[in-house]
C-alpha cells in the first residue's frame, strides 16, 4: 500500500460531487457495453474503474455486454462462415455455441475477473442463470436468434442487495432449455425497466445522436422521448440509430427517467457523465 | 399435461425410500461430474434427471463439472497443439482462454439449461464470481495451471438458501484476475469439505476403485479412509488412481461422511446410489 | 441401516413423477382424514407413510382428521347414549368433553406420534390453539354443535413455514372458550380455502362419486363444479353425498384448483392419486 | 365496553409493582400446575386470571400441568382398577390412552381454551409435537411409565416469540411414537432449565414446605440449595417431599435462579408471590 | 431488594384491569406532555412512572413535550425580551437557539434520563433527527416559528419496534437544516395520526373542555367530533381552547380512535384515565 | 439541478482513490470533533462535507463532538463563573444543566441538521439515550464530572445499519438519571473500541504530536505505540499532550488499528488524511 508517488486529493472536486452522489445513492444504473465500445484494453480497464468506483460510491451498476466484434473473430478461427439476413446473423446451432462461449465464457467472465480484482464482489449471469432472460425464437429463417418474453429481475435484485456487480450476456433460453442471441441493447432496457433503473448508459462507438449542421455533424445533447418520432420522420435519425433510439425511447416510456447514449471510446466517460452536467453524449429523458 | 402412457408409480417402493430421504433430507451433496462421464447425449439426461430428483425430493445437490475433451476437441479445432508435462496439459494464454471458453460458456451453461428446463434454478459459477476459487500458479512451466488457496463459500451457500442448483467450472481466479484450470477432482473435495457436504459423489468412467482377484478386476466396495495407504503400498491402487483416492481421503479426513466413486456411464448410477444400500462402486467412509 | 432385502430403486418410475413433484413443489396439500377411512392399523400405517412422503418429497400436507367411530366407541364405554335430530348428534356438555378427549386427545395425538416417527415434526392442532377455528352454536337444540365463522391461518402458516405437518381436529372454539363439534368436511373446506392450498383431497370410505350404468355403479371420473348442480337435480347426487359435494364445490368456488374424493380403504391411495394422471376417485375442478 | 361498577385503579399500588415488572420483564416464567391444585372452578378461573396478567405484564409464563385425580376418574368411569408399584401407577396401554386423552384432550384444551377467552393466544403441546419430550421407559414393570431423555425447546421458543402461551402436558415420546407418562414436577424441571428460566413456580395442594415448630408445623420460607441434603438428612423434609424438593434443587443447580413452592388452593397466590417480596411459600435459590 | 414495607398486591384491582390492558395491548399510546403540565418535580416523577408502567404493561408511549415557561425563564436569564404576535413569540435567532437549547438539551434529555432510571431504554429526538419534523416558517414576521410539512415517522417505529420510549421535542427542520418552533399541540397530533395510534392524551393545566352550567364550570365528559363545530358556534368552546379542540378533532378525523384531554396537575390522571372507565377530563371520539 | 459553474470531475484523481476507498469500505470511522477545532463556519461546513462524503463514499462515520469554548460562553453570559480543580472545571448542577444545554441542545443538533441538509440521515445523541454512556462520579470535589463504566454500543449499531450518522455528546448518565461531563477524548477511545472501529481521528485545533527539532517543533508523522512511554519519559510529549496520546495509546492496545490526531484547523483535513498516504498529522499505529 505504499505508494510513493501519491498525490493529493483535491476536496473541492469531491465537494463539488456530493449532488450527484445523493442523486444516485443506492439507484440501479443500468450500463450496456456494446462490443463496437470494447476498443482496447486500456479503454476496458478505464470502463471497469468507472464501475468500480460507481459501486465503492454508492450505487448499484449493473452490466449488460454486448460482443459481436469478437464472435466474428471466433467463427473466423474455426472457419465458420456467417450469412445475414436483414443485418442479423443467421444462428445455427454451432454459431449459437460459438456465440454463448464468446460471450458468457469470455467477455462476461473476463469483465467479472476485472471487477473482482478490485475488491468488488462480481458475477456473470445469462439467461438461463435463474431464468433470467426467457425468450423464443425471433424468426425461423434466422435460428437461434430470440426475442425477450420475460425477464425474472429476482436473482439480480438478490444479487445487488448482496453488494454484487451482476455482468449479463445477452442470451435467452427457452423452457426446453434453447438458448437465443438477443440483441444486447433490447436486453438492456427491458431489464432497466424490470429493475426499474432511473438510470441507463448506453456506451457504444459513437459520439452521440448526431445531426447534421451546416457542413458538420454534431451531436444531439438533449432529446425528450415524445420528440424521437419528429425527428425520425425528418430523417434526423436514421438507418441503424432508429431501432437503438426507439429502444431506448420504450425505457424512459417505461420509467426509466434518463437514457444516456455516450461515446465509449473516450476515455472515462462513464465518470464524465455521472459527475458532472456537462453532458457530452445525448440524453433522452422523460 | 395429458399422457397417455402414464404408468401408476409403485407405493411400495417409495414407502422403502423414506430412510434415505430421511438421511439426506436438507443435505448437501457434491457431485464430481466428470468429463469422461459426459458419453452421450442420452446419458447426460440420465444424469440430469437423477440430480433433478435429488432437488425436488430435499436434497441440494451442487454440480462441480469437468470437461478435458471437450476441451481438447476446441483447441483441435481452431489448430492449436497441446504439450504436456507429466500428464498436465501446458496452458498458454490462449489454451486458457479456450478451456474457459468451453467450461464456462458451453458446458456449465448447457447443464444450466437443461436443469433449468425441468423447473428447478440453477446458476453456473466459476472462480472468479463472487470470489468462489483464489487459485494461484502451481509451476510456472506449466502457465495458467493453477492450485486452490481458498474457497469462499459464502456465495453457494446464499444460493443454495434460495434453491438454486449451482454448476461450478473448475477455473481458479486470483487477485490481479488472472484465471487458471483447476483439476476438477480437487476442487470437488475442497468445496465439499467447505461446504460441510455430508456426501461426495465422483460421477468418473470407471465402475470404482478396482483390485485383481484370481484372473478378474473387481471392485473394492468400500475402504476405510485409514486403509488407503496400504491400499497403495500393497500395488492395489496404482497410477492415475492414488491422486484421485487421495483427494477423496482428504475429504474423509476433513468431515465429509463418504465420498462415493461411481461409474456415471451406467444408466441412473446416481439415483441408484442415493436410494440404496445395494452400493456398486467404492465407498470411502470415516 | 443395514438392511439386507433391500430392492433398488426403479429410476425410470421416479423420473415419471418429475412433472408432478414439479406440479406440487412447495404446495399446501389439505387432506381431510375421515373416521370412516380409518380402517385398521394396516391402512393408517399406509395413509401416514403417504403424507410422509409427499412432506420429503417438497409438499406441504395439512391434516384435518373426523373420529365419529371412535367417539360413539367411547361413550358407550362410559354408558352414555346419544340422540340424534337429522342426523347431528346431539351433543351435551359430557358428549363435548369425550369428543375433544377422543379427537385431541387421542386421533390427533396419535397421527402426530406416528408422522414424527419418520422423523418429520408434527404437532396436534384444535380449534382454540392460536385462536385457529372460531366458531359458534348452529342450533340450540343440538348443543355443543358448531359451525365455524372464521379460521385464524397464521399459526399454521408459521408452522408449515418451520416444516410441521399440522393435524387438525375439527373442534372450535367461541370467544368465552366454549368448545363446539364441526363437521371435518366443512373445517377441511374452509381450511383449504384460508390457506390457498390448491389441492384438497377427501380421503373417505367411499370409492368416490358414483352414478349408476346399467345395473352398476360406477365412479364419476371428473366433475366440473358447475355441473354439481345439474347432477343434484337429476337425482345422481343424492343423500349424505349432497353436502359433502356442495362442500367440495364451495372449495373449489374459493380459489382451491381441484378436489379429489378418493378411497382410503385402498392401499396407498394418496400416493397413486398425487403421482400419476390415472385417477381412481372423483375430482372437482373449475 | 360499558361497566358501572368500575372502580379506580390504585395508582400508588401500580407504582409499586414497577421493580417486580422490571424484574420480570420479558422473562420465563415455568409453572408447574399440579392435579392436586386444580381444586375448583373458582380458583382454576383465579390462576388463569393470574398468568394471563402475567403475559400481559410482559412476562412469559409456560404451564406445565398435571391432572392425576381427573385420569384416576376417568379409569373409574370406564371401569378400569389401577395398581400401584412404589407408589407409581402400573400403565398398560389402555391406561396410557386413558392418561393422554385426559392431559392432551381436556387438561391441556381447557387451560388452552381459558387463557384464549381473555384474548391472549395459547396452543396446547405433548411431548410428540415437534418432539418436545423425548422419553424412554422408566422400569419395564410399570408399562408406559417413562423417564425424560431430551427435551427440544425450539418450538416452545418459536411460540414465546409469537406471544402464545404454551399449555404442556407431560407425556413423553419414543422414536417409535409410544408415549409415556411422565412425572409432571420432572418435566417442569427440566423444561425450566432448557428454556433458561430464572423462575419456576410450583403450584401445589401444600402452603410450602413445612417443619415443626413446636407443637405447630411452619413453612420453611427460604432454602439455599445447598442446605437441602442436611434438611433431608435431618429428617425435616420427608416422604413424598423428598423427590419435589431434589428436583427443584436440580433446577436451581443448573441454571433456574429461584424456585417457589407455593400453595395453589390460596387465591391468587401466583400473582402475590411474582409481585411482592412478602412470600408465603418457600423458595429454594442458589 | 429487600424492601421492609412492601405491602402486597390487591390482585382484584389487577384482574379489573384486564379489559384494559387487552384493549391497549402493543398500541401506541401518543402523550402530549405540555410545558404547563410541569408543575413540580413531584408530579412529573408521577408522569414518568405512569409512562414507565404503561411500558411495562404492553403498550407503546410516545411522548412529545413542550416547555414554553422554561423557555422564558432562560430567555429572562440572558436578559433577552420576547415581543408577541397575536399570541405567537416572534423568534429571532437567538431566540432559536435558546429554545431548541432548553427543549432538546434540557426538557428531553432529562424526560429520558428519568425514564432510563426505571430500566426502560428511551432517546430525545427533535425535528432535524432522521428528518422526523419537515417544516417551513409560518409567516415572516413571526421569524423561526414553523408550521409542520411532513412527519417522517420511520425512525420512531424503528425505536418502538426495539422497546424504546422516544421523546419528541416539538422542533421542526428546513431542508437547509434551519430549525422552527412548531406548535407542541400541533406536532402530537400529526404524529398520532402518522403512527396511526389509536389515543391521544393531552396532559394539560386544565380539568378539561369546560363548560358553564349554572353559576359553576363543569368538564365536558365526551364530545364527539362531529359536535364540536356547534360547540364553537354556540360559544361554548372560546378562545385558546378552539385551536386546541380543533386539533384534536383532526386527530379523530384522521383515525386516532380517542383523544383524551386530561388534567396533568392531579396525581397520576395518566394511569386513572388509561385503567378506567371512569374518565375525569374530556375525550373527543369518532 | 442546472449549475452553469459546473467544472468536470478528474477521473484520474477518483481512480487513485480507489484504493483508499477499498481500504475503508463498510468501516467505523470515529471521529472526535473537538470544541476547540469548532474555529469558525466555513471550517465547520467543511468538516461536515468531508464527513458527509465519507458516508456516501461507503463509510461508517460516528462523530463525537466536544465544546467547552461554548460552554463557557454561555456560562458567563448567565453570569456563572467556573473555579477549576487541576484543569477541570467544578461543574455544580446548574453548571451542569448548561452543559447538556450547549451540547446536546445546540452543537449536536447544529451538527445533526447539516449533515441532515446534505440527504443523509443524522441523530444526536446522549449518555441517557438507549442507556449509551453509563458513567459515575469521578471525584466529589468536581461535582458532576464523570468517569465513564460502560459503553452500551447496541443503539449506535442499529443506527449505523440504518444508514445513520450518530452524532455523540460527551455526556454520562447513571443508574438513577444524573448526568455528568466526560472528556471527550476518553469518550471517543471508550466508543471506537466497543464499535471495533478501525480508525478513530482526532480533530483538534494542534497541528500533531510535536517535537522540537533544531529550533522549530516538527510534527512527529507516525508513533508506534509501545514508542509512547519512551517519548513520555525522555520529556518530548508533555503537558496536556500525554493524557491525550496516552487515551489514543489505549485505543489502538484495543483493536483500533491507527488512531490520527490531526489539525481540524486546515481546511478539508479530513478528506486528505483519508484519501492519501501523505499523511500531515501523527498517526499512532499497532
Amino acid at each position: 500500500m505504499s505508494r510513493t508517488d501519491q498525490k493529493k486529493v483535491n476536496p473541492e472536486m469531491l465537494v463539488e460531487m456530493i449532488p450527484f452522489l445523493r442523486r444516485y445513492h443506492k439507484k440501479v444504473i443500468l450500463i450496456k457495453y456494446g462490443g463496437n465500445a470494447m476498443v482496447n484494453d486500456e479503454l476496458k480497464k478505464q470502463v471497469i474503474e468507472d464501475i468500480v468506483l460507481m459501486k465503492y460510491m454508492g450505487m448499484y451498476p449493473v452490466i449488460i455486454h454486448g460482443g459481436g466484434p469478437e464472435i466474428t473473430s471466433m467463427l473466423e478461427l474455426i472457419g465458420k462462415k456467417s450469412t445475414f439476413v436483414e443485418g442479423l446473423r443467421v444462428t445455427d446451432k454451432e454459431t449459437m455455441i460459438v456465440s454463448e462461449m464468446v460471450l458468457s465464457g469470455k467477455i462476461a467472465k473476463d469483465l467479472v475477473a476485472r471487477i473482482s480484482s478490485y475488491g468488488i464482489k462480481s458475477i456473470g449471469l445469462s439467461g438461463q442463470d435463474g431464468g433470467l432472460i426467457v425468450a423464443g425464437q425471433k424468426n425461423p429463417e434466422l435460428g437461434y436468434v430470440g426475442e425477450i418474453k420475460t425477464i425474472n429481475s429476482e436473482l439480480i435484485n438478490k444479487l445487488l442487495s448482496e453488494d454484487f456487480i451482476p455482468v449479463i450476456s445477452s442470451i435467452g433460453c427457452d423452457e426446453d432449455g434453447n438458448r437465443y442471441n438477443i440483441n444486447a441493447d433490447e436486453a438492456a432496457g427491458k431489464i432497466a425497466i424490470e429493475l426499474k433503473a432511473p438510470v441507463q448508459i448506453m456506451l457504444t462507438n459513437i459520439e452521440g445522436v448526431m445531426k447534421s449542421q451546416g457542413d458538420e455533424m454534431k451531436v444531439i445533447p438533449r432529446m425528450n422521448v415524445n420528440e424521437i418520432d419528429d425527428y425520425i420522420e425528418e430523417g434526423i435519425i436514421t438507418g441503424g440509430m432508429i431501432p437503438k433510439v426507439k429502444g431506448c425511447a420504450e425505457s424512459v416510456k417505461n420509467g426509466v427517467e434518463r437514457v444516456y447514449i455516450i461515446d465509449g471510446r473516450k476515455s472515462h466517460s462513464l465518470l464524465s457523465e455521472i459527475f458532472s452536467d456537462l453532458h457530452e453524449g445525448t440524453i433522452i429523458y422523460q
